[in-house]
């Protein structure tokens, strides 16, 4: 019997300790799996007082988590702060150094640091695992990594926000507005009290990325992936968009277009009835297509307590067997990892759901169809509603195009939004045919 | 670098020819992966004649597959025959005593023998991988050992037979009979000739035995599993569940009951939006409900030749790494892995749909909803259709019950079965919210 696997848990935030829990009420079976113990030495947190619903006797309590990463009586660093650049960070690249084996849930850290925290883990050789990171109650870093072994992964579609599935989600059962579910999902905990980091993308951006590297081996910068968010879908789109059988998913897409890569975070249009489409709620879902293997979905809680800690406890696991696949890097080398442009939205190819609220009036149409025509946009269906004959009235005109590529059709739209008729801005939302 | 290894692959079927294709296309890759080259040494199938895409010319021939499995040149044997009983079983034990790591895609084999085989591998400390066996696409053996490490695992519903999943889709989504659906599935090679173990089961619960070795550790007589195929599912039964707001998919049912599992296959009615409901066509899908995970699905190709092939190569490259998740036997030992009793489906409860075919006439509500009160089942809704009023009239009555003991209905039904007005035998359907 090897000897016990001695943890230093720096953060005991909802993650962290619900991996304290899991680690207490699994330690016979973690015990017989792994072949040793696993033994929580130290945790660093700031709060001492809290009741996290373990027993924190026999652990030695650091103030400084950065600390903690370098203690001498410690294999295993798990860091569950997060943050690209703060203490989680410095905890991460210390423990690095000292020679510990790490297991993060940072995502932001991976997307931002990961390529260059891999390289440190891989000269120092230890593990750094981060199967919480990405979905945390799926399995996705351990699919991409282990079981594709030998499938080449074109593309990759991930619904990676719970917090905008389960607003989304609820806009279209119950015809409400994103602010009140957004103030119902505050109330209830699945939105944070400043919902930007949700709402408006960068999360499941960051995720995204960490996705594209394990994938495609692609390194790319954060900045350079197109984010929007969810603010401006509202329940009439919702309407329209089941109208021509689809519905509204926040997606993060990813493709490997071999010297560059396209990643992309959007609302989109999904069939209805499609297995992303039925992705509801707070759950995770990601949608893989490779060359080989065809379509596979896993789907499965994104975050919380338990599951994320599931995705921790699993990486310990394998590093107390040191089974950890793959190398300590994030590619799973499938490609050769290296550095990739982003390709820009403008050069993208796709079909496209366009709204323009206009003042109803003779010629709309055809100023709209015009412009469209002139950019070489074709139209494949088009919808109008609610023409009462007062020229004071807003009605929606939408469209449906047939696939194009997007720089042409932002030309047309930039057109049409000059025309006196427009009330708002041209909406434009993206379709996906997975 | 370590020295190459050395394969010897026994059955060129589909899956073995398409492992061959995907090693040659992806030998640098492998190379890379496992820091060592993969090389098939040696075949063994019966046509020599027969192209399968892939150049043999500098491989050793076998015509006897157990042979091969005994030869001395050789680090790994795949086999792809298939079969409880016959060469397969020969080859994997042949392999095993000779000292060989074995990967396999044979569930027959593993649901009737696995426990032994496991055994045997471990006493010999050599490999059994078998992440083909099971849904094929879906990476799900891996899931359930790796990722799913801190996991018990109460409940798992699979979608498990293409050929099931392809006939059901086919006749919801065209209201077409089984028999032109089946016809077309034989045509288009997505069912067998002889498509009894499809449509009747039996392939499903084979998986299912496996998935609960895995899953739960138990091991199970495949006798004790009650089994129902599609064959009595008809256009009708369609409609109603759309009625009620349901589908209908052939689902595998495994649970974890302690002393007991229950696991059985039968056609199941699960709620329209549903994640399962909407794994649709030639895809299988895998349910797993863990106390810590919440509900995780996985989506993928169930067979083919090089879905299931890629499975096969990701075995392979974890047996080149010597990183094979878990210990060689077929349990993920959450739970003690020993024999355990099958609960009768008599025991079981869940709501029911029940449909009934009778001469329509006075009375007749009163005499079925009078036997099911009897029996303590009770009605949540009632549908009749088409009184036409001529007592020739075959009319359906269908009901769906509240949670019920399946024994007690099954009594209630024996009793309605007997009444003169029924013009054939009570159908039956188990609702499964999921």
């Amino acid at each position: 019997m090897k000897p016990p696997l001695r943890l230093g848990i720096a953060g005991l935030g909802t993650v962290g300790a619900g991996t304290l829990r899991l680690l207490e009420q699994n330690a016979a079976l973690l015990e017989e799996r792994c072949g040793r113990r696993i033994v929580v030495t130290a945790v660093a947190a700031r709060d001492r007082g809290r009741d996290r619903g373990v027993s924190l006797a026999n652990v030695r309590w650091f103030d400084d988590a950065v600390a903690l990463a370098g203690a001498s009586d410690i294999d295993v660093v798990v860091e569950v702060i997060g943050g690209s650049d703060g203490i989680g960070r410095r905890v991460v690249e210390t423990a690095i150094a000292a020679g510990r084996d790490v297991v993060t849930a940072n995502k932001a850290l991976l997307a931002l640091h990961g390529d260059g925290l891999a390289r440190a883990a891989e000269a120092k050789g230890v593990a750094l695992a981060y199967e919480a990171a990405v979905a945390g109650g799926i399995p996705i870093i351990r699919a991409l990594k282990g079981g594709l072994a030998a499938n080449r992964i074109d593309r990759v579609y991930g619904i990676l926000n719970g917090t905008c599935n389960y607003i989304l989600t609820r806009m279209r059962d119950e015809r409400l507005p994103l602010e009140v579910v957004l103030a119902d999902a505050q109330r209830l905990g699945f939105a944070e009290a400043e919902p930007s980091l949700d709402v408006d993308g960068h999360d499941a951006a960051q995720k995204l990325i960490v996705l594209g590297m394990l994938a495609f081996g692609a390194e790319v910068g954060e900045a350079e992936v197109p984010v929007e968010g969810i603010r401006a879908i509202d329940a009439l789109d919702f309407r329209f968009a089941e109208h021509f059988g689809y519905t509204i998913k926040h997606l993060a897409i990813g493709r490997d277009l071999g010297e560059r890569v396209a990643l992309r975070v959007h609302p989109t249009l999904v069939k209805r009835g499609s297995v992303l489409a039925s992705v509801d709620g707070v759950l995770n879902g990601v949608f893989i297509v490779g060359r080989a293997l065809g379509p596979c979905l896993l789907v499965g809680r994104g975050a919380g307590d338990l599951p994320t800690a599931v995705s921790v406890v699993a990486d310990l696991v394998d590093v107390a067997r040191s089974k950890l696949e793959g190398t300590p890097g994030l590619a799973t080398r499938a490609v050769k990892f290296r550095r990739r442009p982003v390709v820009p939205l403008d050069e993208l190819e796709s079909r496209h759901y366009l709204r323009f609220d206009v003042a109803d009036g003779p010629g709309v149409l055809g100023v709209i169809s015009g412009a469209l025509g002139r950019h070489e946009v074709s139209i494949e269906q088009m919808l109008q509603e609610g023409r009462g004959g007062s020229d004071d009235e807003t009605v929606p005109v939408v469209i449906m195009t047939h696939a194009t590529r997007e720089g042409r059709l932002r030309a047309a739209l930039d057109e049409i939004a000059r025309a006196p008729f427009m009330r708002a801005r041209p909406r434009l939302i993206r379709i996906e045919d997975v």
